[in-house]
């Protein structure tokens, strides 16, 4: 059995962060100690972007550094998170191995000076990364501060260089067998693109028009497979040495070059990195929906390995945090299954192109409010630790993604440039997070049996199996609300005959879909009750099925919006967002899906984990909060009879005991 | 005498479209004729982006397939315009001979995977060209289903490559005979350009500030001869094997690289791709425009090579035409001159860059809107065209229109960027639409004597030949009217003293002109009974010219807006849509030209050829409007009495029958 | 003793222009010298843009055309400002020799075609440079006609070539020594960028994410330094030859690439090209700001080498300029110091890439307007002269600014795109010349002692000795304003513990900057009185400090907006333009600094020179400016008593008159 992130929590949850001591004296590694013992921190992350200083000219080794901070670390009861250095090689292997540098799609060369200048690709590459994690894992394997392996950092680099040209076509015999087959799934027949040779296919580079869309998206499934075999390799070499020990890497919330649900099953912890927008209203859904989809990847409790105690420093304009917002979104984070709650950084950079991202310690320092609030977290989640880890609580249910439907779905030459995979699953998850419905995320593919209720806010390609799933799962007695876009093209994103696969469409009620109908920036379609946006769809429905809303005016008049049939339910358009919730809320509540909490104000969340309640107000206002029963704080200590009055971005954790007598204890 | 349309058309509208079975299994194709039959499909496009199939290995030829679809289409009647591949090289062209690829300014290559990957200089490209011309020539040249050859398509590639270099130099050597001359149009004594040697003359490439004008002009018309040197060679291969059979190749409305002028002397058949967006409220009247400048272009008969039965993929956002609108936009291409009426392309593609592009089948099928629309057409079609074919009817004013003066114009380091060509052509002719006349269009070197009045709406450069013949058109009495920025420069870019040519300043009455006062975007300047946009103009008039609009406040205040003197008109602003649609119906009527039919309703256009007076309601509800006299509609066979009543983006197609009376059928 | 602008002027205002001859016929020549004699013009500089003129083979000489102008400047009385040509070299020198190209950031190179299409850093050009430098000072240094040296054209060159690279190492080993001391100035322990071989460092060329700010600072510095080599090689030249002639080149006005302040020791007469916009309502407030800045470089007369009689032709949209506006502006030139008022150029270019920027003789030649206008002010320029060259005026106000600290502080990663240290500039400038406060430029190192009040729009670098210097400042009694992003950073912009250095936040009353809070477009905050924009800070102010203005509401209600300690004040958020007028004209009166006049109308400026003094309107209505006293005004002749009525964009130049009675003349 593998390990997984019990095996570093062992109870606690972890809370610290990227910890990067080669910047500053050691003089200063003391002041963090002290500083961190301070704030509860139980982890740091070591190595991330040290490989010029463990390996400062080839094949050499200088440890003595590591060494002394895994002591330190040791001696303060601190564990380390370890990571391959492998994100940002040293200078001098650009400058002595070009090949190691990745290639931009029109021919320009990524130099060293920032990070991720390495070609996936690159054999290269891959043997000195290979080395110098052998000799770490050979190291360190045996350190008492060790408690988890990191592997790379954020892996994301496309390369469209001839080394990656002659990986892509390794793969691609792989994927085919035969030209035939490529030329076939390819659709190489039309505009002359038909392959006669191997060494003709080159990686999909500047051309004078649109580029070939089979060769798009195998390009992409191989960049993602390209990454996770050099996750693999290191992560063998660790898991060789140290079998106890779990392994990871951070995914970047909706990034579209990962197929994270495949990468999840290489991980033992799965592990995120999260940072929503401060000004965003909408950051805290966001932020759910990307702790919904990071859990549904662990199916157990995850780790946020990278979040803001301040601002970012790569938008245009970079907020900070208001006060009480770092608490509250990470109290957010563990509500939803997060066992681990980490930053970038410990200690903020005074040099470096990170220097105006925050730290856990500001430029301010002790006295600045930022680390004072990471302090008071700290305690905060010492407390309600041993009630907390280990949990996971599924949800009723399901939102679908594929990061193949969404690679498919995204290319040029599309009907729209407007439709964005990301923005739909927003949308969806907003209506259903503002009707307070818990969700988990699932694969098309995933058996879904255990769903009251799936939605799928878009599914441009489908395999034929996961067509079967769904159609099954509506069989079975499940509720399936699909958007648009869905199902119109198969794995090689060769469009199904109709515009959409004949047994969804049987399956939603439509005869014949006559022509898709998007809207521009601005423009609306008046239905029953909502305004639609973005899209609209000139459908005709079978007699069975039911028009629940039918676009008025214009020329889709009369046609339906939002289609019936049976279980199954289909929206030809994006309604506005109070619609949208309210039809999602309706169906589930039809499918016996309740909210967490009833009559809960606006902004106020509830989310349930294991035994406890969290509630949490991501208002600037005060709200009183109806909770029937009787519950214990364990932030306050305080008991509650019935209701709970929550301060601006107050937070409750509460634990159900019916004899509580209400106490007039305001939570922060 | 060579072959015309008339030698493809035998009396028939040619119906029909691009047709790429290659890319669907051989059963489809039964079922393609079977649908093609029904909707009166006559003529089908083969083989233009064939060339891998045809070609799979270099040498190689693979002609069974299509062997196979020639007799297809003969023994069901429809005749084949076969192209020639080569817009689209195969891959291993590319990956064999990197000198038949494109490069762009900036040094990056253009690579296969696309189309149009082909350096128009390259020997290599224009050999294997060559050879795959001669051998379908010779296969298919006395195939009976053979009706018109269509080379290459949509030239349009630039390329900045050493190999175009080469042949740039080859090009200026027979242009310019010496050094000196080319300094000397170029301008070269300024910012120390001078060329001593041939050898440094490069393609117009990457540099750190503004590039040379004279070079860059230079630099579009030799692009423009180069394709055209392509698109000749193709020609002649195939003219000497067909003499019989017209030759064409589709231009792109207003493209900016090819001057149509000239290219339309080399081809039997000038045919043209048309886009419309069917979103945009002059959609109408841009395809009017194209139309007209075909048909000039033509000087008879032309063919609609390519249009879209819905969607196309290439814009932001994509609309459906909605229902009526494909038939209408068709009927108003035969009202100005079309003898051929096609598609891109006969089936949607299920895969490939454009298979969101519409189809005349789209994915919906044979049940489909779009189809059903196309089977509706194809009928009509065939009723009106023994009335139709052949005829062609001259208009009594012409648009001056030159690609050269475009060129020129449109650089880098003017005075205003928002000044384009494009538009000012649309503009002037949108006015002139919407007074219900009808032009033709013709360059400034054109035998203008047989036009009643000629509009100049932007001829920023302009021979002394030109400069003479528009002197001479009013001095034999016709009557001028110029835009803004008309004879500024020579054909070399060379500014004339005084910042226009001082002939033309003497015919409009501008002794001096002292300033140019570009307008900015939301800017505009208060005339005599209206508002002009764009551009305006410090100008001294001479005594004997009339300034019969001036400026009002500012600092042109007082000064000539519209300025006239005899039979020549100048408008040193545009004036807004309706100002500027009231002035030039004013001057036609003065100069004797009549509107189509009085008394139109806004929306509705007609427009007569041969016989024939096509009546065309734009607008989305219906009208009624007076046409005096006894008609018959061919579409519906409804005969007419003084007025006719259309719905929605309804037509009627009349012909005069005095003794008709009245009918109560409403046109669809 | 150096020569200064006085060697070329000998009492005079040089008046005239870039004058390229080359472009034109001889016959042209006579006809030029004739509109300049009648324009008063006494100055030409020639051979800017002629190198290829001069050299149109490798190494050969042709002089002969150019020893016939300058003989025909002598002869009619003008003097030449003769230039190196080396700002844009021969085709041939690009083709023989590619390693003389500039390479981009991502590696494309700019070819010729152009102009300043040379590298910094190539020995070839820099040999070929030195070499026609050395013949024309041999040939011409003797010639009655010369009386200055122009170096070069507008130095702006970035370069990332490989020989760029080679020189950047040798540039960073003589800045570093060793390699430790770059790799701790760059911090490039953060990201794996530590260097352990020279060899390894290149330009900051394309990275994957944000490059090493230190590296880019450096190259900045870099590239300043080399083209000020490329400059003094020139120079020494010039010098060596006519050691009594002034040498110079022109600086572009807040140019971000060189540092003016160290250029300006280099040169014997500080020169400037000055363009604001037309069109621009602080149009005449960024003229007085560059005019201002190049004064105080200069330390006493300056030149305007280039401005526009009209329009340029690189902006968007290019206006004209309105009758009376180039006259306007050059004597604001005058009244701020300059002792030449020269254009780029004497006649309009009808080839080329700047046929569109304007001359003093426009495509509408001699009796355009802007050629009459030309002439008036060159007649008035001659009136005043013997009143006004020579004389330098300092003020009572400096304005910090340090070409190193923009550096620094505008690279990516930073918290606000929207921080921009020219537009503070403008900002804190333009308050400043609303109050009518003129002000002097200093470098934050300067001996700023003779000032009473010094302001600091934004520093974000700043030394050691810079810091010790505003303390000691304040300290002897001085006045200093500073607002945000002060001191944030060292000179390797490292950022100072706290988030700003510490004895800056003791001088404030900082006690703790805990967090920036920039504001994004269209947001503000309330403050006590006005609305800040741009920027806020969460700040907590020592004790004594007193906040003279406070946030209101949101998250820093509360929080000093404006603080005050002694006699140093911190702005910690931009107020809007009236609130920062008020602000700053409260601070300079109790300073004890007086407006030039009280009581004067919105938009007209008063600026002393010597004993003169110059009102300008900058409106377009006529105003009444009181100045008490009797005063001849030096344009008019007139005198006055106690008051001055100025026509639109009308202007006087007073000269103190005591008994003066007042005659009713209205100054145009």
């Amino acid at each position: 059995m593998k390990p997984d992130l019990g095996a570093a929590t062992r109870g606690r949850i972890l809370y610290g962060g990227d910890y990067n001591p080669e910047q500053w004296p050691e003089e200063t590694w003391q002041e963090d100690v002290r500083l961190m013992r301070a704030a509860g921190v139980n982890s740091v992350t070591l190595g991330v972007f040290s490989w010029a200083k463990l390996e400062p000219r080839p094949g050499e080794r200088e440890f003595g550094w590591l060494d002394r901070l895994m002591d330190l670390m040791h001696d303060n009861g601190i564990g380390v998170v370890l990571a391959t250095p492998t994100a940002s090689p040293p200078p001098w292997m650009g400058h002595l191995h070009p090949d190691t540098l990745p290639v931009t799609e029109d021919g320009r060369t990524e130099w060293w000076g920032g990070r991720q200048h390495f070609s996936h690709s690159s054999d290269t590459y891959r043997r000195y990364a290979a080395a110098i994690t052998e000799d770490l894992a050979a190291r360190y394997g045996g350190h008492p501060a060790l408690t988890m392996w990191h592997i790379n950092n954020e892996y994301c680099t496309y390369d469209w260089s001839e080394g990656a040209a002659a990986r892509f076509r390794v793969w691609l015999r792989a994927k085919y067998g035969t030209l035939d087959a490529l030329n076939e799934a390819w659709g190489t027949a039309f505009w002359s693109q038909g392959y006669g040779d191997w060494a003709e296919i080159h990686t999909p580079r500047q051309a004078h028009y649109l580029k070939n869309p089979g060769q798009v998206l195998d390009f992409k499934r191989f960049t993602s497979d390209m990454l996770l075999e050099c996750y693999v390799a290191e992560r063998d070499i660790v898991r060789r040495a140290t079998p106890h020990l779990p392994v990871t890497t951070n995914f970047m919330p909706l990034w579209v070059g990962q197929d994270a649900w495949r990468w999840a099953e290489e991980e033992d912890v799965v592990s995120v990195d999260l940072y929503p927008d401060p000004r965003d209203p909408l950051g805290a859904q966001n932020g759910a929906l990307v702790q919904d989809m990071t859990r549904s990847q662990a199916r157990g409790p995850w780790m946020l390995m990278e979040q803001a105690a301040g601002p970012v420093n790569w938008r245009g304009v970079n907020h900070p945090k208001p006060r009480g917002l770092n608490r509250l979104w990470s109290l957010q984070a563990v509500a939803r299954g997060a066992d681990a709650v980490c930053y970038f950084q410990w200690r903020q950079s005074r040099q470096g192109a990170e220097k105006f991202h925050s730290g856990m310690v500001s430029h301010a320092g002790e006295e600045g409010r930022t680390y004072q609030e990471v302090k008071q977290l700290g305690a905060e989640l010492a407390a309600i630790a041993p009630e907390v880890t280990g949990r996971h609580t599924p949800n009723d249910i399901a939102v679908l993604h594929d990061w193949h439907a969404w690679w498919a779905g995204a290319q040029d030459g599309r009907l729209s440039n407007r439709v964005d995979h990301p923005d739909l699953l927003r949308a969806w998850h907003r209506a259903l997070w503002e009707a307070h419905l818990t969700t988990d995320f699932a694969h098309p593919e995933h058996d879904l049996s255990a769903y009251r209720l799936v939605v799928v806010p878009q599914a441009y390609a489908l395999t034929d199996a996961a067509i079967e799933n769904l159609l099954a799962y509506v069989r079975r007695g499940g509720t399936l609300v699909s958007g648009f876009l869905t199902g119109v093209a198969d794995e090689d994103d060769r469009v199904r005959a109709g515009g959409m696969d004949a047994r969804l469409r049987e399956l939603f009620g439509i005869r014949t879909l006559h022509e898709w109908w998007p809207l521009d920036a601005g423009e609306h379609v008046e239905c029953d009750g909502f305004r639609g946006t973005l899209w609209s769809e000139e459908i005709d429905k079978t007699e069975d099925a039911e028009a629940r809303a039918r676009y008025k005016g214009g020329e889709l008049d009369g046609l339906p919006a939002v289609l019936r049939s049976g279980r199954a339910w289909y929206l030809s358009t994006l309604p506005e967002p109070a619609a949208m919730r309210d039809l999602l809320a309706g169906i589930a509540a039809e499918a016996g899906v309740r909210p967490v909490l009833d009559a809960l104000p606006e902004g106020v969340e509830a989310v349930r984990r294991g035994e406890l309640l969290f509630v949490l107000n991501h208002g600037r206002e005060s709200v009183t909060v109806e909770v029937p029963g009787g519950h214990r704080d364990l932030l306050t200590g305080a008991a509650l009879k019935d209701e709970l009055t929550l301060g601006r971005y107050g937070a409750a954790v509460l634990k159900a005991e019916p004899d509580a007598q209400a106490e007039a204890v305001l939570a922060p």
